[in-house]
């Protein structure tokens, strides 16, 4: 079973899974899988135990368009009791929680470029139903949701998944960004992210792509070549509140920008992560939930891992000429 | 030139640099280097500007046995102004600062587990010498001192090499180590580390290796498989202030170490770092310097880069037997 350890000196938890799969440093850049056995492929759904939600065309559940299912190996298990525990001068607890996987489509070989608008409309409508259910369980305190795609991204599967994680603490960056931005609003009372918002629409030098509701840039201190964030416009912390005619507007700019990152740099490998407001956190105003794109464009192992300091070989502001500059 | 950048939300420095060589992904675990080429090896000393500073044997420069060179291509200059200016809500400076190279040895090939005793001793001795010099300069915040070993490290070169990044700002991940170690002793009046040593001791589970002055464990919330760290047992916050007798030590247990890390994970590439007190926070009762070594053993290249949340799936108490039990 695994086990949430904390760090004393960063305060910051680690998980601790001994059963976990290691996808070795060897094996980069490589599927370790056997298509014929994909367990996200229709006609091999015996390969999972059950289904949490199924979204179907016209309610046909054998004519599906996306799934969640249980992760077969997961990080962490909701059937577990929340025990917290002092070990020395150490924390620790154990590893409740939820892993899921979001098989988005049942095409094992379909490319981000290639899905219909709807597509990531069904994607993040099962999202917001997946976190309002989870919501429910107050032992919880973070959703984190996030895609690996390709093998340059440590995917270990091809058909196109994402997974969430539900965890009974928050984990290191999202506190660090909730803390800072109630900071800055306790100064301010401003959110940080609705400024920064509009000090990007009035240069508009590292924006990628914009529509109605949302906008798409790539931060003034990336860490990584062509990271690109995407922002509703107006101010919302929480993703499962999304409206109807935001979820529209979202699969709209999502489909734009993972196109122009994918074709720009050579169908590369990218991770996307969402950050969203803590399960306890509701409606608050300093917070403003956001979708987070890294391209795997360079090597990161240097000094990086330990001192929390990224070198950029490419400036923001390139990258999104680049980006928007696509037809 | 490059540019320190700062994410208003974390509250962290990116430095944007865009005449670095990018290492591309496609690359991972290749040296792109012609050996006959290589700047590093006695011969092709014209290839670098300047030597910085030498130890040789006997006073004799020819036979030298650690030389410190600048980087031909620094991310950080030291010829530059120090200029810290507002870009709307942002904050940027330029990059002042030095990088220097460690050219350990005149052998291209040697490997870590072969080098002599005296091999570390020169290495941190020149390491003390370095840092004591650049305190000189009041534009300078803090040092890194790293090490990329090895083609799945990220090391661009193959001959025996660290670096060293003197910059006007601390590293986010030293800053929260201050910041936290600084409350734990406001509160209690003890180093944290010193805390922690003396728990790895009683428990002794962890322990990889220790020696009269120094000792290495896999620490409790380790976020890689084989995480090590090697700290002084004695308090101590500033690395440069370590003596004779001490680098003698801090040198055997490198090696030791070291050998252990490579041997038992079959010649892996490895990175590692020292952590030290700021330049201008000197002899300190919170802070407690160490170097932290990380084996390349796995892909992480998933939801931790945006998380802050790692999964390890070796128990640091696994991994320490490993290495502690090898003869």
């Amino acid at each position: 079973m695994s086990e949430f350890r904390k760090d004393p000196v960063l305060d910051r938890w680690t998980i601790i899974d001994a059963s976990r799969k290691i996808n070795k440093v060897l094996d980069y850049g490589k599927y370790p899988e056997d298509i014929s056995k994909c367990p996200f492929c229709p006609g091999n759904e015996f390969m999972v135990k059950h289904n949490i939600l199924t979204i179907a065309k016209e309610g046909d559940l054998k004519n599906w368009e996306l799934k969640v299912v249980p992760n077969t190996k997961p990080i962490l298990n909701v059937e577990t009791v929340l025990k917290r525990e002092a070990y020395g001068i150490y924390d620790k607890m154990c590893g409740v929680g939820a892993h899921e996987i979001f098989i988005e489509t049942p095409q094992h070989f379909i490319k981000a470029q290639d899905v219909p608008m709807h597509y990531y409309e069904t994607l993040y409508k099962a999202l917001a139903m997946r976190i309002k259910d989870l919501r429910k369980d107050s032992r919880l305190e973070y959703i984190l949701f996030f895609k690996n795609y390709g093998k340059f991204a440590n995917a270990l599967l091809e058909h196109p998944h994402s997974q969430l994680i539900a965890m009974p603490t928050i984990p290191g960056t999202i506190k660090t960004e909730i803390d800072s931005s109630r900071n800055y609003f306790d100064s301010k009372e401003r959110c940080v992210f609705c400024d920064i918002i509009a000090q990007e629409i009035s240069s508009s030098l590292r924006i990628v792509y914009e529509n109605d509701l949302f906008i798409s840039f790539c931060p003034y201190a990336s860490r990584y070549p062509f990271e690109t964030w995407i922002l509703p416009k107006n101010h919302q912390s929480d993703f499962d509140f999304i409206e109807k005619d935001e979820i529209e507007s979202l699969s709209r700019i999502t489909k734009e920008v993972l196109s122009k990152i994918i074709r720009t740099l050579d169908n590369c490998s990218y991770n996307y992560m969402l950050h969203t407001s803590p399960l306890k956190n509701i409606n608050i105003p300093f917070y403003h939930w956001y979708i987070s794109i890294k391209p795997a464009v360079i090597n990161d192992i240097g000094f990086e891992w330990d001192s929390g300091l990224y070198i950029n070989p490419v400036a923001p502001e390139h990258a999104a000429k680049f980006l928007r500059d696509l037809y």
